[in-house]
């Protein structure tokens, strides 16, 4: 039976619904069509999955998605909207009349759609069932992905070069004779992304104290004897799926405290490889990473490891399964990070991330990027 | 007052509450935050804005965001994760102990969330608070937003002339003796715009009967002698703010079925500028522009004029207010497009699409772009 059939049979409900743009990763997973602005999926019980999309995207829904499709016209929407005189709550009541049911909804479903559509039958929230769909990435999916790792490389690469060819002028990196900035930097990296049909928004390439922030993206001129952390999670613009890596550079002599502190890091992550395989829990990984950090002498607090041992990619940057607290228990077929860091305000910070998959007794690493601190 | 307080006594509760990243326009502009991942922001009556972040984000915060700051582990998550084993019941938990009473929270608030959050205390919904603040732009966010326009219309330069360098070879553009591709055209124009700090996913470069849907991305060889369409809507990193523009060419001739389309929309255009005041409604406008094409013999249906005449700009590319059917009353200082299009399957489309601000008597158009059908 189809998994989401299973889910409405399971939560007594007539049809699962969405209502999204496919920024939505459920939304695009399900469908496999591209729109900016929100449309309704509409999958109820052994019938196939709906589409129901304004007039203006019909003839492109129709050659670019995997689903059925109808216009809001179609649907009634019209006739309905003259009585309500409200797009939300004539949408809500368009939906309902097409399910002829009770809902089953994922739980990023907006509030104010629901809320509209408890006056017309019982909305269920799905917490799990698209998530971990998702999760599980079959052969193409993880094709997708080691392709778009390959172009993450390459834009590595790009900024490797870049930082290598500076030249210091004091403690300041210089590219051309203009400081070498980390928006430089980036804009080579998401041109050549861009080029191989990859988007990179918000790359990190951040440099001496920003590096104590994990997510501090950096500005500035980028600077001799510094750690440089370098996080790009490009997503093929065809496909949707991501790709993340991180590497941490010193271009020159880095301290004494920060090469210690990449020496174990580097020694954290090939722990976390060595304890992935399928059975064992994200939080299991986790912990075991933390103890190590933890029995190194590198307490976590309000500096330190502060932040998830990894993550699932997939269409989203951040899905399941999590190495973390709650991580729960990994499968054959999860695409993970592995990227542990340590952070400290007044010495910076190192995270090194590395991507794959979960194997039937192991972890295959689709990062195949050196890990050298001096460059 | 402040306006989420005046909203909060309406409604009569104690907190507005928004859980999500910064990709949601609303949490964006309440907060100046970037983050990839969601976050809490609690506002409670009469007190300053508070973000509540995971410890990795708590420095980034304070020095990024406009908000008072605290880490989930001071609010008493990891104590509340404990008891409830769920991080979504608890990050529930938590907000609510922290808000001490009713919640209002936006419409595209996760059910799921909600859900959690009522066994807790009521949640009313807001619709528009939010959404009408953002819609009137000060003079930062339009300084912002022509600023993005500018960008948009170098972008729009660069296609412009790789398509007049190209040399026709049969019906195909050839560029570098290479056929010139909407991928190679959209490609150059991000890098561009890359360069100014913008991204532009999802660039429109659509030629021949691809122009028919108004928003098919464009795929292959660009074509002698038929209907170009480029669409581009870049953001700016920095500022989040979005301009979008959008002009029809041809090389070559244009069929005269398509040039009499691009006149009749041309005149289109400047017909809904000039009904554009405060106090007309957005529906108003649009259906003026309707009439306007049926009455040139260009009805409406499944082709023709299939979308509205326009959409607010601001964080989000179509936010408030609408020229549409539903569209209400324009205000001194929304910004807005005007994006008349008339599209047939067998003939191909055209779209002119200009922004502008809706000043005190009229509108003071920030598009400076000729129109031109032939290049």
């Amino acid at each position: 039976m189809d998994t989401i059939d299973r889910a409405l049979k399971e939560a007594g409900a007539s049809a699962y619904v969405i209502y999204a743009s496919s920024e939505d990763a459920n939304m695009f997973y399900l469908t496999g069509f591209k729109t900016g602005d929100p449309v309704f999926y509409l999958k109820c019980d052994g019938n196939p999955a709906t589409l129901i999309v304004p007039q203006m995207e019909y003839e492109r829904a129709v050659s670019e998605s995997r689903c059925e499709v109808m216009t809001r016209g179609d649907a009634g929407y019209f006739e309905i909207f003259e009585e309500e005189c409200d797009p939300l709550r004539a949408g809500a009541k368009m939906v309902c009349a097409q399910a002829g049911g009770d809902l089953l909804v994922p739980g990023t479903f907006p509030l104010a759609l629901a809320r509209e559509m408890e006056s017309f039958c019982n909305i269920y929230v799905d917490k799990t069932t698209v998530k971990n769909m998702r999760a599980l990435k079959n052969p193409h999916e993880i094709k997708a992905i080691k392709s778009v790792q390959r172009a993450a490389e390459g834009a590595m690469d790009i900024a490797v070069s870049m930082i290598k060819k500076a030249e210091p002028r004091g403690s300041v990196l210089y590219y051309d004779s203009e400081p070498l900035t980390s928006d430089m930097v980036r804009a080579e990296m998401q041109c050549y992304l861009l080029r191989l049909g990859c988007t990179a928004a918000d790359t990190i390439v951040s440099c001496g104290p920003e590096t104590a922030m994990p997510h501090n993206k950096g500005n500035g001129a980028l600077l001799m004897d510094e750690p440089i952390v370098i996080d790009v999670f490009p997503r093929s613009e065809k496909t949707g799926y991501h790709a993340d890596m991180t590497r941490t550079f010193v271009r020159g002599e880095p301290s004494r405290e920060i090469e210690d502190i990449y020496n174990t890091v580097k020694e954290a992550k090939a722990l976390g490889w060595s304890f992935i395989r399928p059975g064992v829990s994200g939080s299991e990984v986790h912990q075991a990473v933390l103890d190590f950090f933890t029995d190194a002498g590198y307490e976590s607090g309000t500096g330190g490891f502060m932040h998830s041992l990894g993550h699932g990619v997939g269409l989203d940057i951040h899905e399941n399964p999590a190495l973390s607290p709650s991580g729960g228990e990994l499968r054959e077929g999860h695409v993970i990070t592995v990227e542990p860091g340590l952070y400290y305000q007044g010495i910076g910070g190192v995270r090194l991330e590395d991507m794959g998959t979960v194997t039937k007794d192991g972890f295959d690493c689709f990062t195949k990027y050196k890990e050298e601190i001096r460059i």
